[in-house]
């Protein structure tokens, strides 16, 4: 080498991501990033890709054929989903509570959607009288939902229902689960849905790069059906399915690192096994939550609709968030976020994903949390929320 | 952990990466990808968006400050250039002779544009006095044209010429430097060229996923123009760029990890020289070149328009280029691969890009490849190839 680079080492902060995501990557799936490459139609990758698919119907509990992952991070696999089951003159219903929701209905109408909306207050998921209501009025084609909002940390129930409404109208559903694959339960094939997709850098704790997403037949058979080709080049399910389904043909070139990655935190959770993991998320952030609701700061969510994955934690009266988050960082190397949108000022995002989801993350994260609240003013009890985050960790 | 994966642990056997990409990774790539995770919106990423930005204005040669990485393959870069510049029911001129410039027709189709081409014979780059033929007949608002063409092994000269017609008719022009890009001189600003994309697997040698691109002032104010909004959410430049620009504000989630790894691959090129590091491609693929000429068999392009990155071995009399080609892989663990469309069967694509040009690769190539093609029956000398890829090596 001829001389220095002017840029310095890559050399980050110790971090604790507590935050909407990424969340922190295992040492196995940060090793399998630096495995050396093999050409992206090599009969070795090829064998990846097969895992990588047998893993991910595992991990939707479902029997899709059309099973992969998208080269990219989860907004593309929400726009894999919309732009290619949408067409042009179609109206799409599309939640009207969350941030993501808004983007669903932003994609579909750039894949020349009439995007219709139902609402529900930020923060509580939606009633299946009202999706019913808005069938009725609207006739749409599609309609997506989003199982984890992370916007509000609300979770989504009564998903057979809602899958039933459309399915009534011979409609489709598409199901936004970026938040909570592989850390909350739920089920592509016995719950209806025709698409589900996430992201790798939450409840996987993969890089963001390689986005899992599945199709029902029902829905691939609308995608060919299209008299319009997808707009997008890039995430055509057609093309895309050249390289993953059987033919194995170049379309783009595959993401390999990423692939990797992916299929390495896919292992982690075999290994764990799903149902664990979903109990593991459950316990985890169980403790979270008990921890900062002993303290006396409730979480701005119903217990029926709680998300583990993301805790939506109301800032008490007279605090800045900002300088508590600011603050969690600057002493603690502690990511998490505030509010979005209609809940800006109003609630810290504390997410409790993956491999972030531990034990000691937990106990280091309510320490800190009330101290600084208590400095900062809040009338909170933090010992009593030290005590009952270990007390439900240990159960 | 519960139980064990079913699933192998990934060990993919040893390769020499030499196809049209991905390349081999240096390991200091390799460790930057398995460097924990900060979250998108953490100080510390932003600077390391910061380092990325700067160190591909030195690998474009711009001063353009819509520099950054697309969130995606190669393929996620040409889409974002098309999409963005291309508005429905614009004329866009694109090349017919190439595999790659037949994808940019097919992008710009999706983006609503009307497609015309102008051609020129697989293995020749585009000659000026055809391209302004084709702007006088058919006054498109858009031209793209392959730097580097993966599929035939031609590099496009005369850039500044191509620029000046477009521009003499108040058009824009699009340059794909994926197979090029940090191995072979291009110089945007200095050669007026308003989008340039690339990948990042190819002469950077960093992981598929975070994909050069740059557009000039001109290029984005056709983009703030736009009547309609651009067909993709995911790839829209402007939503983008409120998280590449001064803003910062989350659009999509960024890949850090590949990210990390650009920015490693970066600094290697600002280390090395970008002018020393394309003389590199020359003489080490030179050697490549040497050898080959040497045993008797020729390139399928001229020495005028030679793209040192991407070398078209015609296929030898006799010979079976499949079995040659797998053989190179069972045998030694070399990848090439064949030609493409017009070229299939007529040639061996033999990359040198990155960090697989290394002498130590050519030697074990050309050894590899002349004993082989002799077994299989051409009339070829492999010793006297030997030879003189050797003698290159040491001028």
């Amino acid at each position: 080498m001829a001389r220095n680079s002017e840029t310095d080492e890559l050399v980050p902060p110790d971090r604790t991501l507590l935050g909407p995501g990424p969340s922190d990557a295992h040492p196995r799936v940060l090793k399998a990033m630096a495995t050396p490459f093999v050409g992206y139609l090599d009969d070795y990758y090829v064998e990846v890709m097969d895992d990588v698919q047998e893993l991910l119907r595992m991990l939707f509990c479902t029997d899709n054929e059309y099973t992969f992952a998208v080269s990219g991070t989860g907004s593309a696999a929400m726009e894999t989903a919309f732009a290619n089951l949408v067409e042009p003159g179609e109206t799409v219903l599309v939640p009207s509570n969350g941030y993501f929701g808004d983007r669903m209905g932003q994609i579909a109408e750039r894949a020349g959607g009439e995007v219709v909306t139902v609402d529900a207050p930020w923060g509580e998921p939606l009633d299946p009288d009202d999706v019913a209501a808005a069938f009725d009025r609207h006739e749409p084609t599609v309609f997506g939902f989003v199982h984890g909002e992370t916007s509000t940390g609300a979770r989504q129930t009564q998903i057979p229902e809602l899958a039933r409404i459309a399915h009534d109208h011979d409609a489709y559903v598409i199901a936004d689960t970026v938040a909570s694959l592989g850390g909350v339960e739920f089920r592509t094939d016995e719950w209806g849905v025709d698409v589900v997709y996430s992201g790798s850098q939450k409840c996987l704790s993969a890089p963001p790069g390689s986005s899992p997403i599945t199709f029902n037949d029902r829905a691939v058979q609308k995608v060919h059906d299209r008299e319009e080709p997808v707009r997008s080049w890039y995430l055509d399910l057609e093309g895309v399915w050249e390289y993953w389904g059987a033919e194995r043909n170049y379309h783009h070139t595959g993401p390999t690192a990423t692939t990797y990655a992916l299929r390495e935190a896919l292992r982690m959770v075999e290994e764990e096994g799903l149902e664990d993991r979903w109990a593991r998320h459950r316990r985890v952030a169980g403790a979270l939550k008990a921890g900062v609701e002993a303290m006396g700061v409730p979480l701005n969510v119903d217990d029926d609709h709680w998300l583990p994955t993301l805790n939506p934690v109301q800032v008490p009266d007279g605090v800045d968030d900002g300088r508590v988050i600011d603050r969690l960082m600057d002493e603690h190397g502690i990511e998490i976020v505030g509010g979005l949108g209609a809940l800006s000022g109003d609630i810290f995002r504390v997410g409790c994903m993956g491999n972030s989801a531990r034990p000691e993350n937990i106990t280091h994260f309510i320490a800190a949390f009330g101290s600084i609240l208590a400095e900062e003013g809040a009338d909170v009890d933090s010992d009593a929320g030290a005590v009952a985050a270990a007390r439900a960790l240990e159960e």
